[in-house]
């Protein structure tokens, strides 16, 4: 037998059938119409918003679509926070429909000539990750005969301890290296930009609020000293995110408060040349992950070799991350449930996997579950972020999974 | 430095501009109208298609559409083998497009009723999974009146050793295990059903002939004691696929020929049972991996911490196994050349990444290249298999990939 995370707090005491937003899975899934499918409560959204609010009641909150970009999830979530991250010209389009340009700022590596001009002709600031993607903004921008609206983001010299991901503290493709950074901002503004500030990742996926906070103080550090160097004071500093889940057995969630006093302490005592400075934290997976499940029904309930086998109608082709192949080395089980079956008692240790014709195809590696048949509905919980839009959906042909968002409208 | 993956034969030669069915690189990208994109050698594909049937002349010869279901490439391919194995309906109506139904067989383990109901429909026959999907199918036959035609999946008792992916001689959820397949046979013809012989498949991408040669016997012996217990002999055994191809450095290719003279003596004394039965070999990766590679562009050079990152416009989101994030647990290089200066010297180690915000996205790391510049076409190679098909395609909301076949219609 392998652990199970934990589930989020919304359905941790759950009993009996699965609720999600008030309505039992089955219901969700009669709704869709078929199995499987995502339902994501933007009410656990909210919550998450509000918590933050209260938190860190001085700082701006940023979501980042990529987590997860369904449309009329981020509908709701948009009135809710002060701006959009986007990492596409894809992604840019969807934020435009639901936020004002100024509110969004687009980031990644890799950006083409013609997706800085669309942002720059959009109005929204685009986070520049090197000198010559400068070089080319600016000129794109001189193209249009708008100056645009450039942030740098800065490969910081600290990493977030403890991060599921590490962003920084190392050689990176992602912004320059902060030696570097004073000087482009001088160039960027003799360039004639409207110059933003800084964009400053350290990593993602952390659950130590003491690691957060530390990194957060020495991202404040930074940014002043560029500042400094640069003779500039930045509008904006976006702090980044880093925010992790618990996703897996021992894993506990992020102390947010402490986060907010500690963040709160050193802004307090933070650079004059950030007096007039607005931060911001740009987070994805923390705001939407627990909201998200994934529902999947029973089709096969077979044993070979002494082992049970459960086999579902979802799989890796819509949820990726929950087969453990996609940015894990070590494969550990995602929160499962018999959706109508919640708190009751263990009766048999099975393995969860999907239809497809590979042995990845695994959503829940020899976990404990009560008793189920064919026909039953399975919840993979943890499926709002990085879930449905992260995962291989052609792969062997099967349909995409349906997404709802609850509450459903005019309910 | 990390080392490279050998380059396909068809490529390891080459000097100067890659050509890629006697069209370079760039000219590929111009007929794309941008990059990224994949370009498909389907004369690549009929080359191995005759190395197999040169090597293994009594042997049927099908084709695993899940490696790569492209339409065209898919239209080629049809023709030159003996049948088609599909992994859902989605793929099945593909199939149907190139291929009498009598030809294609559909495997998984997660099949629901309305999928058996559809193959039935259309004549194609099931590799049933486990008893109670026989039992569905057996039902679904009664219902519209015609006898399924039924093979039965078998997880056998041997695993292929040395193969990237076992899947036999151990639980799993492919198939009934050994012990039961003889029940399920005399179950499924007495019900009624056109009985059409065994699929067994016990691992895929090994490199050691030897160890494909002594799976391939161990299959033959179990089928021909199994049909001996079933007291029916089945008109074909499908004895699975397995053949690997080199991916990364070290690895040697498979002596098929080895193989196909190995089979060829396990024949010649083949069980009374088997005296009738035709023998088939399902490849997919071995046929097109080779045939395949994906272009993508330089979008910017930098530096970062003393190390260089080449950022491309193409990433995980077309090509997630190259970046080391599918069904890998140690991330290697697959091979990568700059398309321009092919067999040219070494002038750098550098980092290929792509334009994802997400550290995962790397294509390449720290390999030694020949000099390079941004607008500059980078190929990496062995994506005619499990590319943009088992891609995240919406992840991050970049364009898809352009997938092209070769040689052009009409040229």
């Amino acid at each position: 037998m392998k652990p199970i995370g934990p589930l989020p707090p919304e359905f941790a005491g759950q009993k009996g059938a699965l609720a999600i937003a008030g309505l039992d899975a089955e219901a969700w899934a009669t709704t869709a119409g078929d199995t499987p499918l995502f339902v994501y409560d933007s009410d656990i959204v909210a919550a998450r918003v509000a918590r933050f609010r209260a938190a860190f009641p001085a700082i701006d909150l940023h979501y980042a679509i990529k987590a997860n970009p369904h449309a009329y999830l981020l509908a709701r979530i948009a009135p809710l926070v002060d701006g959009l991250d986007v990492a596409s010209v894809g992604e840019l389009g969807v934020a435009l429909a639901v936020k004002p340009a100024a509110a969004i700022s687009f980031a990644g590596p890799g950006k083409r000539d013609a997706e800085l001009a669309a942002a720059i002709r959009a109005g929204a600031t685009l986070n520049v990750e090197s000198e010559g993607e400068a070089t080319r903004a600016l000129a794109q921008g001189d193209a249009l005969g708008i100056a645009p609206r450039l942030a740098v983001r800065v490969n910081p010299d600290v990493e977030l301890r403890g991060s599921g991901m590490k962003m920084g503290g190392r050689p990176s493709p992602f912004g320059v290296d902060a030696i570097r950074a004073a000087a482009l901002v001088r160039a960027i503004v003799a360039g004639g930009a409207d110059w933003r500030g800084f964009h400053i990742y350290a990593g993602s996926q952390a659950l130590s609020a003491d690691a957060v906070a530390e990194t957060q103080a020495a991202t404040v550090a930074l940014a002043g000293r560029l500042a400094d160097e640069a003779g500039q004071a930045p509008p904006l500093v976006n702090l980044g995110g880093g925010f992790g889940i618990p996703y897996f057995a021992g894993d506990q969630p992020l102390d947010v408060e402490h986060v907010g006093i500690r963040l709160a302490e050193t802004l307090a005592a933070r650079p004059a040349a950030l007096a007039d400075a607005r931060f911001a934290i740009e987070l994805g997976r923390w705001l939407v992950a627990e909201a998200g499940i994934y529902l999947t029904r029973i089709v096969d309930v077979k044993e070979s070799g002494g082992e049970i086998f459960v086999v579902v109608d979802g799989g890796l082709h819509h949820q990726l991350a929950a087969s453990g192949n996609f940015g894990t080395v070590v494969r550990r089980n995602y929160p499962i449930a018999v959706a109508a079956r919640m708190g009751e008692a263990a009766e048999a240790t099975v393995s969860v996997v999907g239809p497809l014709c590979t042995p990845l195809d695994r959503l829940g590696d020899r976990v404990a579950l009560p008793r189920m048949a064919v026909g039953d509905l399975v919840a993979i919980f943890l499926a709002g972020a990085y879930g449905a839009s992260a995962s291989p959906a052609a792969f062997l042909g099967h349909p995409p999974a349906t997404e709802l968002v609850a509450p459903l409208s005019g309910s």
